[in-house]
């Protein structure tokens, strides 16, 4: 573990916590908690980051928890709250003092407490509420009265804003006494009479800067901010692509009410790539946190919906071959090759719509214009099954013993791959411009709407084959 | 567009710059130099972001990029070429006089021109390299000699040091002195005189600490960092998990030698989503950024490899029908359900392959531990099984008119979910620990695999009834 307790100055310093760092704490922490050893809990805490102190103290059994969380300094207390899994937040407000409980909601950033109102019961949430500072109230009032998954909900109030008028000197007076109690020092905001943003400054320009100049002349004018009401992957994107450490969020009005941190954007961008990688895989999509705490009917209700779905349309497929067994029923030996096609066609439709998909999440595809991106991947599908040909034709032809099954394989082949290509890259994309998550036509459903095509194709080429080649 | 060009103080800031607005740059650049009205286009550029300059000058033709970007001022040209895509930084460097060209790759930060290098051809990288200042060669080549997607690579080489003996004040003058070269100044780091990081201070501790205070006693000792042969993603989690500017880079013998800054590592983070959705799509993953800039036989050699693999492995399902062709000749209609069974198997062990990957991707999955997962998994698809069983075999049984299509469609339903969830579990999870990209077992690969399993398992079992049923 990390070793850094102060004296030797030359001791390394620590590498990435692994998780058996983490265990390691969680094992030592519970030891000395059972054995009343306090002091010693100290010591092996104090070194140690809050993120894994909270998950530490998480692992800890329930009844432990708050004899450790007790142990923490204040701030240290509210900070490594922030981090805790909802569940433990929760027991732990069940069993904390009420001013003990007070003091950390009050204490606690605005929007860290939004999130926590978000997961606790009602009841809970009123109670709280009601014994709040008024300031604290009414800014958590105003950050509730957005809708999820916005910049207002993603947005801390906790922001230095300066006037055109300080001079540099006055500003940098301000961030110094505001430092304790903002999110971040490092971008600041200048705001004229009504609150309207009118500039920004780093606090890199601001300590380059001569202390005489005033503000006005050392903030850059050009700002890019967000809404509101801006969706939160925008609000990413946006911190992305012009490598910001934060952005400003203004009103309708065009009043500032707050900022957004790269750090709750990095959240960000993560759990909207985990969306896309589960819609992939025809899993609902639920607090990701808790997936591998949660229990097995929970991972179950996730699963069930699509699978049904799935399921039912896949049916359509069965359908459509029990209702061509004639054909069959003359060459049994054209069912061995229908996983072979429609596993390909699914495969081709998968690959399409995943390539568009991203486009679509990484705006990536807009350079290309839609039109244009259907029809590459309808020419890669045509080009990779002519590809494809090379190897199956001549397996379908020696497997089926005579050209028959062998044209059939290979007509359909060709018809499937492009069209599923082509319906892989047009329905991500027409859901996109319907206002639908393209994520929803993601590969499982691709590749099941393939399938019943294929099967009709490949059947009818079969029934039109045997009747043309036999007379 | 922003409209921010000085005068009127109450001028509404920007919102996100979205592509048309950088569409409607890029059509007034280039009719602006067209028309050769020069002083028109620097007035144009002066309040965009650098980024969106370099997407409008990548999307000029050709012949005006290099006029476009002499326009720029020095710092700015900087800047902007560290954003154009490789090929403009390419045939920029050729079209530049050369004095230009030196000038540009001599400032350039040396991760970014690192990156740079990494994309010419030899030849080019070999002359620009002799003409490199001795200092900027010296940390180029070191940079070079890292492995591609460690922290070596990732991280830059101009961070701010500090020494224990440094008052604050003294430090902020050094800060001061050095912000206009380094890339960032929010992260401070102090070494002892064998360079051995020491500890690290935020310039928050630095503006809010007594001036007299010695740097040593406003520092923590406690550093989390990260080694130069560290991947890029581990660095990314460590980043992401601690809420960190930047994490320090240390060699072997712990030396500081550079840092990683967030904005490097939201691109990491993206990468590797992006990597395991194509994974999940069976396309092979490449430089992201030109996919949609590539032609059309790049497009299809990024595919044809796995999709060639996936019909091999296909034509052993064919196989197997083949080979029990007599019980499909018995009950032609048994045929009418393989879609659906196998498609099943491979949704299920879709989702079980999905969340499994994505929970060693986000580092999740450890909390459980591995045989765990893939317990809990098998129980999810048996379960899934069960249920999907009340909709498909009263299907099967109507469908087949009678109970031996109900009962082998049922039977083999249940073994085949169950089959595919542990293996979808299972697989990821061996090759994570065999030190595979465990994203080589996603949907396409585990879905190919159970097709096999679940066509023999469903055959047999069909031949199993028939033999029992009709005696």
């Amino acid at each position: 573990m990390n070793e850094a307790t102060g004296g030797d100055a030359t001791t390394a310093p620590s590498l990435v916590a692994s998780p058996q760092m983490v265990d390691e704490v969680a094992h030592e922490l519970q030891a000395l908690l059972s054995a009343g050893n306090y002091d010693a809990v100290k010591a092996l805490l104090q070194p140690v980051q809050p993120v894994d102190i909270a998950e530490a103290i998480g692992s800890l059994p329930r009844t432990l928890q708050a004899l450790g969380f007790r142990l923490l300094s204040k701030d240290e207390a509210i900070e490594v709250y922030e981090y805790l899994d909802p569940a433990v937040q929760q027991s732990l407000l069940d069993k904390l003092r009420s001013n003990e409980v007070l003091e950390l909601v009050e204490e606690m950033s605005p929007d860290d407490r939004v999130r926590l109102f978000d997961e606790l019961p009602a009841k809970v949430v009123r109670r709280l509420f009601t014994q709040l500072s008024a300031s604290e109230r009414r800014i958590t009032a105003q950050l509730l009265g957005y809708e999820q998954e916005t910049a207002g909900r993603l947005m801390t109030t906790e922001f230095i804003d300066l006037k055109e008028f300080h001079t540099a000197a006055q500003a940098l007076a301000i961030v110094r006494q505001r430092a304790p109690d903002t999110e971040t020092i490092y971008s600041l905001y200048v705001t004229d009479g009504e609150r309207h943003l009118t500039g920004i400054l780093s606090l890199r320009d601001l300590v380059t800067a001569d202390p005489a100049d005033p503000i006005g002349d050392v903030m850059t004018r050009d700002v890019v901010s967000v809404r509101t009401d801006t969706d939160q992957e925008e609000v990413a994107r946006a911190i992305q692509r012009y490598d910001f450490l934060a952005v400003p969020v203004v009103d309708l009005e065009q009043r500032l009410v707050g900022i957004v941190t790269v750090d709750d954007v990095i959240d960000v961008i993560e759990q909207e790539a985990t969306r896309d990688l589960y819609a992939a895989g025809a899993v609902q999509a639920g607090d990701e946190d808790d997936y591998f705490q949660s229990n097995l009917f929970i991972v179950a209700r996730r699963r069930v919906v699509w699978l049904a779905v799935l399921v039912v349309a896949n049916g359509l497929t069965t359908e459509v071959i029990a209702k061509n067994d004639v054909v069959l029923q003359q060459v049994v030996l054209l069912a061995a090759f229908i996983p072979l096609l429609i596993g390909t066609g699914g495969n081709v439709g998968a690959q399409s719509s995943t390539v568009v998909i991203r486009g679509l999440s990484t705006q990536r595809i807009q350079a290309l214009g839609p039109m244009k991106a259907v029809f590459r991947e309808a020419m890669a599908g045509a080009l990779l099954g002519l590809l494809m040909l090379l190897l199956v034709v001549p397996f379908a032809w020696w497997r089926g013993e005579g050209p028959l099954v062998g044209a059939a394989v290979g007509i359909s082949l060709m018809a499937i791959t492009t069209l599923a290509a082509t319906a892989g890259a047009a329905l991500p994309l027409l859901f996109d411009r319907m206002g639908l998550d393209p994520a929803l036509m993601s590969a499982p459903f691709i590749t099941t709407a393939t399938d019943v095509a294929g099967v009709l194709i490949y059947l009818r080429t079969a029934a039109w084959l045997l009747q043309h080649m036999n007379s």
